[in-house]
């Protein structure tokens, strides 16, 4: 069953919104073994409408249309269907009375502008909305199915729920669903992890689909197989968990802060941050899971010199010999962080996120971290020089899963300590 | 001149990633005129790549391609040019040039997934991509130029900047561009704030386009006006300015941060930020913006009671006699904070982000906030009960932009301290 999306709105075409409607479409249908195989999206522009329902009518089995449903003059669906079917606009009883139940519930009366809504193409049926004003339309053409739905996401949600992802289901044999595994990974970048797949693992099937996405700083990686073959699923993400093991942060819906939140909870462990070229992002990825008061008490934003002694007692002398981005003054600051705060772990970091203040010694780009507990912290200085907008997310990430690591007990070192060390010149 | 997109990648299909790509297109079009008229998605499946390729190169004049630019398998908009023009893949110098610099940079061999990044197919030229591995690729075929871009934002837009808007708008006769003025407010919704315009400015021109665009934590208010009018453009962005005002908090690409930090670094005035429920993210925001170490030293992430005691000196008792979220609790750590790290002005924030650790007299969603100098503290509630996705930076925001008024002098008190109050129930 080939299914199409089209969405209409000249918000669409000028930037000013953007189309989340289709991920919610794709979401909703993706369990159930349904996709969607082609989105197009046009203005408010009749000739442009008519065209692409034409079109797209003739060369899939559904078509479902966003958008133009509303009461304002913008709001051509109805009108579109009508041109292209030749069948003319009348009053739909159950949609006028859809309409009226509505105002009254409002308190207000039917106005013209509400009353277009209850005109439909000759024979359409109507596709029932339980959030707002606008019913969908429903109509069959070129031997495909047409269904209308409101560009409000609520309402479209609502209108998938109820009545589009049931009467779609109902067209789809129940195997032809999909199952589908999600792993979130730090510290592998797209490219070398799909060498590592092609040289590790050569006879990876085609039927188990691989997918990619790049977050920052974690890199999402997808399996997704016919519902046919559990096993065969099963037994790849099994592969590729087994080839990239350490470095998966994170499954599902998941995060690297979820990871190491629910980690330490578990240990009855506790975490405090000295974050000086972070300047807090870490403590806030932290503190945006829910339950993370179990495991954070307290964070040092360290911006400047002066604040790594006052608040983390780093000795002045160790500043003036090696300067803020450098090992021995990180260690003394998670040594600082980890005595004041009376937390079992520790991640500290100083480095230069630019655009100003780097040397031929100390690049942007250049930083160093310290983890670890009292009893044994670990130091390695890493070098992201991707501009500030991409190095905080990335020494925040790298601080994470340094933390969880080590919590982990994981004794083999991640590769991007070896993979993203600094130019030999910048020296400690 | 008839402008095409043209959109791949399965995450795009799958609902797994919102496209917000084709809405950068259309806004760094816009200013010069430009539009896209169409917008096609397609899933990394060759087949139906080549055939959109095909159709609507024939249909329109200039066709941006977005995605499918990246090292692995799933990437396949280069295939799909040399299927569609029959013209072979070939290592392109220029292309492999930039490949081996980019590998170079971050001290990494070529491997051959990046090196797959150089074969273009023959007689296609590059778009430069100053930032990330990808080259882009333009060719001409079916009288249309085809320029494919690379999905990862940071690159496309780089790429759009520098070449491809300069290029296109040299095809474009000049007096078809567009005036465009974008102001970031916080403390209006959208809804208010279109009211507010209705009902204050009736008589607002057609020809001035208005938009909204929801960010969070503030909303985008965006004018255009055809190039030919900038008597009426000034008249009434300059209107419009003066119904909200103060709560215009940024122009053009700037942010409420960066407003904050070059406003200080004006005055020569330093911040610092005593933060319970936003977790440093105030920091954070802060630190993101360049240059901002000449304004910000140090910031206390105090999420658990003890270490607003600890590191602020919060009286025991004020925490037994008021709890941590409290009008007693907030000025004292505003207080400790100012007192501590010598800084000019404090923002302090301690709040129920939930879900968990709500009451009746203390919902999730309630925040106290001080802020202001050493001889002048002044403190609010809000009540933000929108989760805890939502509430942090909406409290980040609120408090950027109470230190903002505070340091412009500002007199009137914000219209979100009026709405936004807690139910009368929640008590101090």
């Amino acid at each position: 069953m080939k299914i199409y999306l089209l969405l209409t709105g000249n918000e669409l075409m000028t930037g000013v919104t953007v189309d989340s409607n289709s991920a919610m479409v794709a979401q909703q249908l993706m369990p159930h073994g349904l996709r969607i195989d082609r989105k197009v999206t046009v203005g408010d522009e009749m000739t442009e409408l008519v065209e692409q329902l034409h079109q797209l009518s003739k060369e899939c089995d559904v078509l479902i249309v966003n958008g133009g449903l509303g009461p304002t003059r913008d709001d051509l669906t109805a009108q579109a269907l009508s041109d292209l079917t030749g069948k003319p606009l009348q009053e739909h009883p159950q949609a006028l009375a859809h309409l009226q139940q509505w105002c009254q519930n409002r308190g207000f009366a039917l106005n013209e502008a509400n009353y277009k809504q209850a005109l439909l193409p000759q024979d359409a049926s109507i596709v029932a909305n339980p959030v707002g004003s606008a019913v969908g339309i429903q109509l069959h053409h070129n031997d495909c199915e047409i269904i209308c739905t409101p560009g409000v996401p609520s309402e479209l949600k609502a209108m998938l729920e109820q009545s589009i992802v049931p009467q779609l289901q109902k067209r789809q044999p129940p195997e032809h669903g999909l199952l589908l595994t999600r792993f979130h990974t730090f510290g592998l970048g797209e490219s070398s992890l799909q060498q590592r797949i092609t040289e590790q693992l050569p006879d990876w099937p085609e039927q188990v689909e691989l997918g990619f996405r790049a977050g920052l700083p974690t890199l999402e990686v997808k399996l997704q197989t016919p519902k046919t073959e559990p096993m065969l699923h099963q037994q790849w993400v099994e592969k590729l968990q087994q080839l990239i093991g350490d470095h998966i942060v994170a499954e599902e819906d998941g995060s690297l802060a979820q990871t190491l939140v629910q980690l330490l909870t578990q240990q009855g462990k506790t975490l405090t941050t000295a974050e000086s070229c972070t300047g807090g992002m870490i403590s806030s990825l932290i503190t945006a899971i829910p339950g993370s008061s179990a495991v954070f008490e307290s964070g040092y934003v360290t911006y400047a010199n002066s604040s790594k002694q006052r608040m983390l007692g780093v000795d002045p002398q160790l500043l003036i010999d090696h300067g803020a981005v450098s090992e021995p003054v990180v260690r003394a600051m998670a040594e600082g962080a980890l005595k004041n705060s009376g937390a079992t772990y520790t991640i500290a970091v100083s480095g230069i996120a630019g655009p100003d203040g780097g040397s031929d010694e100390k690049p942007v780009g250049l930083v160093w971290l310290a983890w670890g507990s009292a009893n044994k912290i670990q130091s390695a200085s890493l070098f992201f020089p991707h501009g500030r907008a991409m190095f905080q997310p990335l020494v925040a990430g790298a601080g994470l899963d340094l933390v969880r690591r080590f919590a982990c007990g994981i004794e083999s070192e991640p590769r991007y300590l070896r993979e993203r060390k600094p130019p030999t010149k910048a020296v400690n």
